[in-house]
């Protein structure tokens, strides 16, 4: 695995497309590397030769005396792939291509971009960009600012990747304003080699990155992504937005980087895959990330509050407990202690709730409560700045404290520091000690409960595939020799076999092509029976007309069959299906679709309206194993039917998993199958077997 | 309706209980009021006597030469009535009580603050608190600070009154630090006298005040919050936020309808009555705020964008998407503008995606493109800063533009304003113009979604009781000679006449104490029937197993009989209820409860799951116009099945509408009903009256 070192902790760097003008980016690059302090030298290139900043200027990167790291390119468009050359031929290990007008201008765009990658591959030199902005690392041992922007870098625990370049500095640019410092930057335009999931693996190699923020609008290649993230995001926190999740959305993002449409719910998929911590609020990502930069994640869920002002505490508690936190009582110990030492207290509870003259003294007592409380993971710690209160003992509290604890402590200062020297040096200093302060109180709430969402995430047990007795190999002659119709779907007998050489029950059927065959497979099946036509035109038989429930005996039989019979008279291939009439159960849709480059997603849900009207389905990307199967049962929505209510006994589960198992098995196994929808498996108590009764299968076809 | 001009449009104001140390209430009082420039003469009141920043301390309220139209009161809890007694003396007409220890802190407390209030009621003065902070009014003419709190105070126009002093300092200091401004401020603390409605009604007389933000955790008197504040948010935006969900009332446990009614869904209710937009996110209510303090709330829901950057305008898209508001392509014309003036352009779409070079004159163009664009009613000015582009001329044109469009503007600007001062003069400049200015892409999508939110709120249609046929005597006798289970539920034959006097279609029911009787019966209703046994001791039948549904004749009547009388020998004033066997429908609940101090609440939903799983059920006050009840069943999580879904007919809209006004006029028109429960109602397709199964009503016993 090559190192992306040469680009994030070059030695030396050229800019070659250097300017002596201002409001250039050639110049501003330089400006920028020289305000920041980079540790190497820095060779301006510009064919006109002179001096930019005091620096000589190389009329080419062969000229330069020393060897040469990473460049940037900045030069026109037509002279991108030469200069690349002399590049290589210099020994760039990195080039980071500024210059724009490739891939997202069109074919010839393109086309361009395509030499540029071929010079990449031959030479191997890396590259990044092209129409990109640049690269950030705030390690002292480096201070690199290759980037022409505008956003504060200081030393800091976030490493940041986005491919949207506005909302890269949206990101890049809260963390300067804060003063929370930044580790990593970069975003990288076209992407055309250096590629997205590959700066993360990078990330997850620096030790002081504590978090990786991401953001993506979509997905070259979504297989290099789980290969690359997933083991990354097991070992430390990766925040992700994805954007153009709504068709309009989409359509901007298309126009904007040529890139395809997505598919929100495969992205879903894949980051819970992965176990990347999915955003839908830039604001709140931005949050959560200066959370984890900070302090440890919480062992469990259990907050505890004290403040100086009670009615910000009652928000803080009502978000913690929508967010599904708890907010315990706290315990005797800590109530006794707190009875002893605090006198002036108006409420020894949790939230610890404080006279507004409570100072650094009452808040150290408090804070000392809450961080040894056993009944308790994390603290918030809110506090308003009356002036009669020296707030820097607040401080102080803090600074003894946080260092002694490995609970997560997060602050909420509602205060507006610029009123008050002593109140922005108390937020500062609270800072500095680690402990990350927000001025809203929902926001302390908030990130605890993103900071809860990435424990379960990490903590939830390591893939195990389950095992499952299947006859793949009877499946794939199945589908070695699959019969389908002119829309791609298997023959329906075909069907049963698929789904028999995986376990997979379908309700007891016979197929007849007369009369005398049909009535003797009745015989055998039992009365009542279902009677469905089957041929190659008709895909949806119930929208057809061409099933018929419930025939108690030959009679009904009789004349359900002639009716069809006639009405279904001159359609090709027509077969007669005869299928015992299931028990009424619980109604449940499993399926499977493609997954563009991820293999297939397995879709979970209740049938019925439950599907067409309130969309309670999940997805996963498959194979699964028991303990995604379970999450799939228990996170939809209406999974409270399929316990039990209303004194109607739930179904087997064990049973439905055993199903939800296997279908997701097939579809990994048999990459072929480009939908599968078993619609109705119908669902039943403890101790009898779900079974499909019916069940359609699209193929890829070749 | 007495003014409260004297409270935040005083003349004279006098601190009894002034202090020359700094670090008291007594003493930054006076300094706040002095650093506004209060345009009054302020008077120190200290038994010390002596000087207060350069002011003759009066040793009486009393001593005071001139008249005095409002006093501080912080002296100590067993003087404040006494202090009180001499203000009255002296004439003063509002007293704002800062000294705490009152009804917050216990029965003795409260017993302190009911003489204070009968102080105030015997002399007219008004009280303000006690256990508060104060005051603000940001009327250049008045420049009045009266409070101890630390926020910044500049002109503006959003007026603020909060429950809980942390909240309110929280809100206030945030349009304080954001240089927006407020206009007016009050945070009432016990709210002896001068109540949060009476303020909120003050400030809707004040032309200045565009915005009124509330922020509630409990009401002491809902009907004048529904009587004070409906008229106000009629006209313009009250935006609320109510924090900590205690349930309260003593709704009977047992009743399914009132274990669902929180105190959280009658604020819920009220607000929804009275016109109020709540918020759940205290930082989402101070960003809106911002908006309605700046911008007229655009005619429609059609959002406009141009960009410097496409990444962040995707995300605004996105936002508006998913709040419901929409980002249509723009006209033709808007096009053909755009393609002739704008050549260095990417992307003529909404949103128009400008190259990161554009300035003023590209902004310019597609702002005036937008606003000029027939099918927008708001535009979004995204911009980041890049160093090349002169931002002052996209200030400059916005300010250009502005002040010629009534469609809603809104900014975002993803800067740091630190990093140079003409960013900040950029940002400076917007806002002065009017135009918002937002950090975060999304939340220019919040704010447009909920102005959105507002005017749907504002424009619908007045509330039209609508015309019903309605026995209003006949139920009041009914309920004159009630008899009551020991629970308080009314007979079932009493229930039956109740909701026949309000046209409310019961299946039809015999009642009978035999089998003889019981037969005849059913041979008038017709099979199949449905047997119930009724006894003051089964509230719920279904559970005791006391129903038998779908006899087919009068062997299975005569077999189904046998056995409950047998299992409920011995049970006190059994009855046999007979029903019609109702043909199958859509099952839906319809209740109500009471709201305390508010009359009742209606309920609407969905039987079965619907309601037992999904809680998918709307409350809102009785009683309902038209429009209210088909939001009610436009406003359910399910509402698609009422319309029809796969292939099923949809059920008779106006005649379950009738059902449910009817619900609502009984409820309102007859206040002793505690409870009642229509479930379920079964609806059927057009054409087909609804009808209720079984009905419950509880009565307030005396």
């Amino acid at each position: 695995m090559p190192s992306l070192d040469p680009l994030f902790r070059p030695r030396s760097i050229a800019i070659i497309g250097a300017s002596g003008r201002t409001h250039t980016i050639g110049n501003r690059i330089m400006q920028n590397l020289e305000r920041y302090g980079f540790t190497g030298p820095v060779y301006p290139v510009n064919p006109r030769g002179g001096e930019i900043l005091g620096k000589k200027v190389y009329t080419s990167i062969l000229d330069v005396p020393g060897d040469v790291d990473m460049v940037h390119v900045i030069v026109r468009r037509k002279f991108v792939a030469a200069t690349l050359e002399d590049c290589a031929a210099k020994g760039v290990k990195a080039a980071i291509v500024n210059t724009s007008g490739f891939k997202e201008t069109g074919a010839q765009g393109a086309e361009m971009e395509r030499q540029l990658v071929e010079i990449g591959r031959r030479t191997g030199m890396r590259l990044f960009g092209p129409n990109c902005q640049g690269v950030m690392n705030s390690d002292p041992a480096i201070s690199l600012y290759s980037n022409f922007t505008f956003a504060t870098l200081r030393p800091g625990h976030v490493s940041i990747v986005a491919q949207g370049g506005g909302v890269a500095e949206v990101i890049n640019n809260y963390f300067g304003m804060r003063g929370i410092g930044q580790r990593m930057y970069a975003s990288n335009g076209n992407a055309c080699d250096i590629s997205i999931p590959e700066i993360i693996e990078y990330y997850g190699q620096d030790e002081e990155t504590r978090v990786i923020v991401i953001h993506i609008e979509s997905f070259t290649d979504p297989a290099e992504f789980l290969r690359r993230v997933g083991p990354v995001a097991a070992r430390k926190p990766v925040l992700a937005l994805k954007s153009g999740t709504t068709p309009e959305g989409a359509l901007a993002v298309s126009s904007h980087t040529g890139g395809m449409m997505e598919q929100d719910t495969t992205c879903q998929a894949l980051f819970e895959k992965c176990g990347v911590l999915q955003f839908t609020k830039l604001s709140e990502l931005c949050e959560a990330a200066e959370a984890f930069a900070a302090q440890p994640v919480p062992r469990g869920d259990r907050i505890g509050m004290v403040t100086n002002a009670g009615s910000p505490a009652i928000i803080v508690t009502d978000e913690c407990v929508q967010a599904g936190l708890r907010v315990p009582p706290l315990a005797d110990s800590s109530k006794a202690m707190l009875g002893e030492k605090l006198q002036a207290i108006a409420s020894i509870a949790n939230p610890i709730d404080m006279m507004a003259t409570a100072g650094g003294e009452e808040f150290g007592v408090s804070l000392q409560a809450l961080v040894d409380d056993p009944g308790l993971d994390a603290a918030v710690i809110c506090f308003m700045t009356p002036f009669f209160v020296d707030t820097l003992g607040i401080a102080a509290a803090i600074e003894r404290i946080a260092p002694t604890t490995d609970k997560t402590l997060i602050a909420v200062a509602m205060t507006n520091p610029d009123e008050e020297p002593a109140w922005r040096e108390t937020i500062d200093r609270v800072r500095a000690a680690g402990v990350p302060v927000y001025y809203f109180p929902e926001s302390a709430a908030r990130v605890l409960s993103h900071m809860d969402r990435f424990r379960r995430l990490r903590d939830r047990p390591e893939f195990a595939p389950p095992e499952l007795s299947v006859d793949k190999e009877r499946a794939t002659r199945v589908l070695d020799r699959a019969q389908c119709g002119p829309d791609g779907f298997l023959a329906p007998a075909q069907v049963s076999e698929l789904l028999g050489a995986y376990g997979l029950p379908l309700v007891a059927e016979r197929r007849a092509a007369d009369w005398a065959t049909l009535r003797q497979a009745a015989a055998e099946l039992g009365y009542p029976v279902v009677l469905k036509a089957e041929a190659p035109t008709l895909v949806h038989k119930t929208d057809a007309g061409a099933v018929v429930l419930d025939l108690r005996d030959e009679d009904a039989l009789h004349g359900a069959w002639s009716r069809l019979a006639d009405q279904l008279h001159g359609t090709d291939q027509l077969v007669w299906l005869l299928q015992k009439m299931a028990a009424p159960g619980l109604e449940i849709i499993i399926g499977g679709a493609e997954a563009a480059g991820l293999g297939s997603l397995v879709m979970f849900g209740l049938g019925g309206v439950h599907v067409e009207v309130f969309e309670d389905v999940l997805f996963k990307l498959a194979p699964l194993d028991r303990a995604e199967a379970e999450a799939m049962l228990d996170g939809i929505a209406a999974s409270a039917l399929l316990r039990g209510v209303r004194g109607q006994p739930g179904v087997d589960r064990r049973a439905l998993l055993d199903v939800l198992l296997r279908v997701s098995r097939l579809l990994a196994d048999h990459p072929r199958i480009l939908e599968l929808d078993l619609n109705p498996v119908l669902a039943y108590p403890e101790g009898t077997a779900p079974c499909a009764v019916d069940a359609r299968v699209k193929l890829q076809q070749d």
